[in-house]
């Protein structure tokens, strides 16, 4: 009996000890992940103390009473973990408030010069009106992008100049008590969030595209490997990689998380190696490309996993060709992934060996084509058996085109000279431009329409 | 010379109208394309008006005084597009304002033991601890897509009833004000929602997977006769259909608008068909299943546009088995799609042509195999010429199992019973379930092992 309640007692207990493990468990895999976030939720408490100290400071307090608290609020809300979306908010609310300030006060002075009855149903209409209007502009796909919390600010300035006005004639110091602290707030904010190893928003972005072509680069490098293995030593060898072969998974979906990036980068200032203007949406283009080439990468990983497969036998005869599109394609994105990241002084040294691997792409895709034009090593084979492995061919020239439309691109990027290097900006002249380079702007003007397709 | 400065003047006003009739030609585009956004609008303004009346009435702004503001406030932050949005918005809201509130003040009670300096020590300490400890929660993956506008509300109110501490000694008082006006905030606002023609994210997710769907099936139906078109009258007849061919494409991105649709509507309390915790996390399997179906078609679509062509005497050979698969797959998913927005007792009527339309396509899938592994028909071509369309054709066999991993996570989905129709729920028993769906639920598991992979 004593031992029955026991068993009870120590049950709940016991389940509790785990969940509390398991979720400082998660809470140190959050950390590990990313220190970042232990320094920026560091930064904001150090931002709230700051605030909080001034509240204190005697002369703020008797200038603005209780409404010294939304500076408290402004850092609260305004403290993100980018410095573009740090700014960027900053940006919108302050531009709020002072326009709805504004407004605020000219319509409560138009409504204060009709008599008390007729104030209060000017009062009203005009809450309604900017309300509605205001929030329905918050569903215009542009403004939603880049301002929406604007837009939110915008009615709720309104709304905390125009409301008290039933009750007093407060409102030019409501609208100025209310811009003032918001500024403060604001100030505080962004002074935190840039002194403080600071996180950009444009170099996250730049980390992610590239790693994502990485990642394809990865892919294609293992899948050579592994669909095209010979000796049973061989399929040994690549079993270690497996995961390279998952991980181009996460660029299929990358979309909404880099026009996200792209749209907080927009709002930084001019910082390290970017210049003011950046040309962000370059980005979004070779993003597109990207998930583009991914889907084609999903078509090969689809043939690796099939249950209709050709004969070993058979697709040594393809092997050559297809080994070396499938090494050299992801060296070369590779590579792209890597000069995307290095300053633009190194870039040409870079496109050297880019071309000559473009070059050697080109070969390898034509001497598969003519082999697959051949007749003499499948007579003897049944179609069946021929067709899946002369698939991933086909796709393989196809992925060829995609690599170097990306090339074109990550070139395109990197030689608009908005980049800032130590030294000066070496933009390759036309001659210096790899051939390839020149020849793709010629040949391949799809780059440019697919765009918005991905 | 008068002439030039009216062209100068003119210049202007011509390109401030051009944008003024773009802008409000784009704004009746975003009315247009879903009427609800002008009924949301007028929810809001209406909700603001409300709150803007009782703030104005007398007893209420007696009690609160400028603390009243916090009601208008949260009307204006809480009100969202969707029921689930704004429920989720509320709880949040008031479950963190409770807690903070409660927290502040216990922290407060025992600050206040200490001396005035000890006090202010303690004060700040406790700021920037759980600033800083509940900012980092907000980094956590599950409490960020769930809990993260709870956490700021948190951290704010906890500022808000600590900060003005170091003043004065009214915690209490602030606390019980600010849940208060928070409560009264939140309740116009969810009257307003639910009562003026509430839009539910449980309807919506529902629409987007199904229409998702329908994608699909359209654009399998016009490849099957856009690739296998033999005669120029043919090809003429779905030159029309183009559009149905690319609208598969926004498949592709879906999953964090999905995902996002999911949250929301778990915040939905039950109402019309939707039972109490009906199972919103199927829709991410069907989604994800979709996407796979989807990045196929992406497969299918490159062959439609390749360079490389197989002429079209080769590819009649194919044409019969090819086009059955992709009508009547097409036919399938598209019906699903009718399945997910039906009621259930609709269902087993459904469900029956679904189960011959699966049938056949197994035949055809089979027939087109077999076909593959005859030499008759190709024995005069050259492989290089058959390859595009019998990959074609093996991608077409990757549909039919794709297709049926839907319509079994689809039969999941609307037999799990917590639909509601007006009559009795009718789930179908063992012995009237279609034949294909038992045995699927054997044959094919990988069904749920994939679910992540999207």
């Amino acid at each position: 009996m004593a031992f029955g309640f026991q068993c009870l007692r120590a049950l709940p207990v016991k389940y509790l000890v785990a969940k509390v493990v398991d979720f400082a468990e998660k809470t140190k895999k959050v950390a590990k992940d990313d220190p970042r976030r232990v320094i920026h939720s560091i930064k904001v408490g150090l931002a709230l103390v700051l605030i909080s100290l001034y509240y204190n400071f005697q002369p703020f307090y008797d200038g603005f009473g209780v409404d010294a608290m939304w500076a408290v609020i402004t850092v609260v809300v305004v403290s993100e973990f980018s410095v573009g979306a740090t700014i960027g908010k900053i940006i919108n609310r302050t531009a709020a408030t002072l326009l709805a300030g504004a407004l605020g006060v000219g319509l409560y002075s138009l409504a204060a010069l009709t008599g008390s009855i007729g104030k209060l149903i000017l009062l009203t209409a005009f809450v309604f009106l900017v309300g509605s209007v205001a929030t329905f502009m918050r569903f215009c796909p542009r403004i939603k992008a880049r301002n929406d919390y604007g837009l939110l600010i915008f009615i709720l300035t309104f709304c905390m100049v125009i409301v008290p006005g039933y009750q007093d004639d407060e409102v030019w110091e409501t609208a100025y008590k209310r811009f003032s602290t918001v500024a403060i707030g604001c100030f505080t904010a962004v002074t935190v969030c840039l002194c403080i190893c600071p996180v950009w928003s444009g170099v996250e972005l730049q980390n992610s595209v590239s790693n994502n072509i990485e990642k394809l680069g990865n892919f294609l490098e293992g899948f050579g490997a592994e669909y095209f293995a010979t000796m049973e030593d061989d399929r040994r060898s690549t079993v270690a990689d497996k995961s390279s072969l998952e991980s181009y998974k996460s660029v299929l979906t990358s979309k909404n998380t880099e026009d996200a990036m792209v749209n907080l980068a927009s709002w930084e200032p001019r910082y390290g190696r970017f210049r003011f203007n950046h040309p962000w949406k370059e980005y979004i283009k070779i993003g597109t490309l990207s998930r583009q080439c991914a889907y084609k990468l999903e078509a090969l990983n689809s043939y690796l996993k099939s249950d209709i497969q050709t004969p070993a036998e058979i697709k040594t005869h393809m092997r050559e060709p297809c080994v070396i599109i499938c090494s050299e394609s992801g060296k070369l994105l590779k590579e792209l992934a890597g000069t995307m990241r290095k300053p633009i002084n190194q870039y040409s040294s870079i496109s050297s060996t880019c071309f000559s691997r473009s070059d050697l792409l080109k070969t390898a895709a034509e001497s598969l084509k003519t082999l697959l034009k051949g007749q003499s090593w499948w007579e003897q084979a049944v179609v069946f058996d021929v067709i899946p492995a002369a698939a991933v061919a086909l796709q393989l020239i196809e992925v060829v085109t995609c690599a170097e439309k990306i090339a074109k691109a990550v070139h395109e990027l990197t030689s608009t000279g908005t980049f800032e290097t130590e030294d000066t900006i070496a933009t390759p002249t036309p001659e210096q431009q790899p051939n390839n380079m020149r020849r793709e702007e010629t040949v391949v003007p799809e780059a440019v329409i697919m765009i918005g397709d991905g």
